[in-house]
């Protein structure tokens, strides 16, 4: 048993990765929880109350530990308001929106998701999109709360340890969802893990998570050879019977390949990979041109929202990472984690 | 000891990268074929005459197996003439390009290399850029000559094999230098080693070896856990004293991160991962823009060979995959070999 899985009294050393957006509910964090892996909330497009409500249904449905991930605010101003309505003209329904969350108005809710934290003594913590702000983490530190961050590149992960997390979660290029990289690189930031693990492990003293296209148990030997004492899983998780992801989006995954996903900025206006459909095809010449987020994702919601209800893929974010060609049927938590911890694995 | 390694009676399941342009010697190929690895030639940028120099001194150097690596022409003809003017304007000394290599005579190139293969009896011939041609497949085989070809996607690879391929070496998005994709994609071909080989070798008879990222013995490991028969090592040997790299290029590898590469088309045209300079970063807004290869690399080799003779990196192709922050000296291929295979590998 490593540090990672000891902080947890984990038996088998596997995150569920916290897919935001109405995916990861109580019932497959916990469902992943009470098979000895660590479960996660996700609270980045959750209102302060219905994260508390979820806080009190996971407690209902397990006594092990799980994590709740909280986007932190990048705290960009609003763009010029002729891309705006450039966007608004592109976007179908984005003419509903009348007002933008303001940048302080993420911090409040940043900081209620952590007094929430606080209040229900959750084991952990990961942040999303950027460094925790300092009292945040001086205050869940004190409080006995395990701090995860998100990193791209080593950097970057060097940066998290400095912050005080006690655990780092390398993103591979691999990954699905949205990309975690915050800070500016003269090349490409997205890594692939079989370069970024051994690069981070040998930097930094913190336990190190790798997250990206891992579907099997030879994914999680690998990254554990490579140096990571742990696995984050996203795709795997979110065909389970217990994810609550869209059922086209499921559909959709296990219908697709290795080469059918892509980086995109077009949902959101922050990169992220995902199956290629027709929302990206068609503005694929306007990515550089997308407004920065939560910009964009303000506008597209509506249009997330209506494709969803009529079961449209074509304006869905169907996010998803690079493993998904293995991925061919809708299984139980339990048969994804005995997949993916087939064997003892010697750490 | 696997079919990969039996079949070169190899004691190293490792590959020296065909790098092109004057990189890979036969004092590179050799040093690494005598250790128990393969060692690769590099035949795209040669005359047929410079090849058979090569492969004559190279007989002189070692009597182990080594392969050869051609490029399969793409055979895509002529740009418009408006296109290639704005490009001779923009690329330095490009004016002094009067003509280009026709289809016909990249065919003839690549016939005259088959033909010294078969003449030489070289154990083993692969292919970059394409599917080869079926009767230069038909003739290598028949010769028993080991064929081996290069894909980016599980597709690509299957396609391989049919066509005869004996391996077929994975490409990762990691990896430095050129791409080999060759089928169009829905999204991006470029799939992490994480992902890819075990999507690969679930779907392939013939064994895989995975390129990208890797630089000591724990990459090794880890890509032989996710279902490959060994692995192909580019910048960790570019940089061995046996190499002939240009020294400016060693010493930016020595010198950079792993965020510190991207993918760019404005060498040569096609795809190809390299440190980012200045001629990649003043021509960002043109990548989208550039001439099929090999139209835009020959109007940028005068440029090219010019920054060479002047020491000059911010007009030079520097090459590089994404494991480069771990190399930080240069040192013998025995000695990288030895990080490589440290230990006993079970296969």
């Amino acid at each position: 048993m490593n540090e990672f899985m000891k902080k947890f009294s984990l038996t088998k050393p596997i995150i569920q990765a916290p897919m935001a957006g109405g995916i990861t509910k109580p019932r497959l964090a916990s469902a992943v929880s009470n098979q000895g892996a660590l479960g996660s909330l996700a609270s980045g497009y959750l209102t302060p109350d219905l994260l508390e409500q979820q806080i009190k249904e996971i407690f209902e449905l397990t006594d092990a530990p799980f994590q709740i991930n909280v986007f932190v605010p990048l705290g960009l101003e609003m763009p010029p308001k002729d891309q705006i309505k450039k966007w608004k003209e592109n976007i179908p329904l984005a003419n509903q929106v009348n007002q933008f969350t303001s940048v302080q108005e993420e911090w409040d809710d940043f900081y209620q998701k952590i007094d929430l934290i606080l209040k229900y003594k959750v084991k952990a913590c990961s942040f999303t999109f950027d460094l925790p702000p300092e009292d945040a983490v001086k205050e869940l530190k004190t409080a006995g709360c395990c701090l995860i961050g998100t990193a791209s590149t080593v950097e970057e992960a060097l940066l998290m340890e400095e912050r005080g997390m006690d655990i780092v979660v390398l993103q591979g290029s691999e990954a699905g969802g949205h990309r975690g990289a915050f800070l500016p690189s003269k090349g490409e930031s997205a890594v692939g893990l079989m370069a970024l693990i051994p690069q981070a492990a040998d930097a930094l003293s913190v336990p190190v998570i790798a997250a990206g296209g891992m579907i099997d148990h030879r994914g999680v030997k690998a990254a554990l050879t490579l140096g990571a004492q742990g696995v984050q899983i996203g795709s795997a998780f979110l065909i389970c019977h217990e994810s609550n992801a869209h059922p086209v989006h499921k559909q959709k995954i296990l219908e697709a390949n290795e080469a059918d996903t892509k980086l995109t900025t077009l949902f959101s206006g922050k990169e992220a990979r995902g199956i290629v459909n027709k929302w990206m095809e068609e503005n694929e010449q306007f990515e550089t041109q997308t407004l920065p987020y939560p910009y964009q994702n303000t506008l597209t919601k509506a249009m997330r929202q209506k494709a969803s209800l009529q079961n449209n893929h074509d304006q869905m974010s169907l996010w998803a990472g690079q493993g998904i060609r293995s991925l061919t049927e809708e299984i139980s938590v339990k048969q994804l984690l005995n997949q993916l911890c087939q064997e003892d694995i010697k750490i």
